[in-house]
């Protein structure tokens, strides 16, 4: 049986080190100018963007593309299995439309927002995935935390992963790297399809290895 | 006061999410054949190799380069702060010299290894680097594991930093990355000076910006 689902473009940013923010989960500028700009586009190019809530409660993102009005801004997608996010979060906010998902045993809802539960102790990817594309969502940037995009990776649900590599080192064994989660018994392999300078780092373009 | 200390060469392999083994530690493939012949020359080119007991402890590497004499071999160098080193290591054979830098409080030895001490409660690297150059060691190439690497950059020690990237994910909030440690406050600032493919995956050369 074939699933129908959006392509998912997985996108971040780490130091030479691998890490995506400091120890204190504090957001590092690591993006040159030229690599937001990409990131930039890459948003306007997609139908929907999507952060887990890690990722909202340390860095509050609007998560929008600045110029862009309320319909052609990409639609907000929070992972957000227990119902955390604060009702003061920049992403509730009137400038996009936003769809928070939870697992089936919460109940929360929030002013402004959507919200689709699926799953029972974690939200479950594939059937979102398979939601958002019965909703039209052809396209889905996925742009982390290192939980979720550990679950993207995991669950195979990933067609593209960019990554840019910034010229620094930060540190700290406990900093968030691009994929965390209890990590995989077996590595996901991925085939390097594009590699360019972007500024002062450097953007890999990577998709999975199909073995089938 | 000018400090001559040997020139040195980090050099490792991280997976295309920032991890230099899985979640166990357990040592993964993550070279391509291409960057192993590279790694062989760099080892040959070097004065002495210097990993950590950490290192030691989850692979057991001989740190010597295949067909060379006990003579034409680097010095191996193994920090080991609180002499935690078993007596049946690989780095202990005959095949290659070997020098285990412990604290000042330690006093344990081992045959056929010459022993130095310094720091006290952690090895001074900085003494350590003099105390190389002034036995001649011009060259130094330091092989991980994270803890060490990230203690080289804290002390401003690095001169070049070599990072292959593996195409391939393993995920794991708590998988070692290059730079372990505590995290520092500000990162350390790199130039990208070289990248290239090597076999399936990609690797880069930075050398730190100095502020001077």
């Amino acid at each position: 049986m074939i699933i129908m689902r959006p392509f998912v473009t997985v996108n971040c940013a780490m130091t030479a080190d691998g890490k995506i923010a400091s120890v204190l989960r504090k957001q590092m500028r690591i993006s040159s100018a030229e690599d937001l700009a990409r990131v930039k586009e890459l948003r306007k190019n997609s139908d929907a963007i999507l952060v887990g809530i890690g990722t909202v409660l340390s860095d509050d993102p609007h998560l929008t593309v600045k110029g862009l009005s309320y319909e052609e801004n990409p639609l907000r997608i929070v992972l957000d299995g227990r119902g955390r996010l604060p009702e003061t979060a920049r992403v509730l906010d009137d400038l996009a439309e936003t769809l928070i998902v939870t697992c089936e045993n919460c109940s929360k809802t929030w002013a402004g927002a959507e919200v689709l539960r699926t799953g029972r102790d974690k939200v479950n990817l594939t059937d979102l995935m398979e939601k958002l594309y019965d909703r039209g969502i052809r396209t889905l940037m996925v742009e982390g935390g290192g939980e979720v995009i550990s679950s993207f990776f995991e669950n195979g649900l990933v067609d593209k992963y960019c990554v840019f590599v910034g010229s620094m080192i930060i540190g700290g064994r406990t900093a968030p790297t691009p994929a965390d989660g209890n990590g995989f018994e077996q590595p996901v392999n991925l085939k390097l399809v594009d590699y360019k300078i972007l500024g002062n780092g450097l953007l890999l373009t990577y998709e999975p290895v199909n073995d089938l």
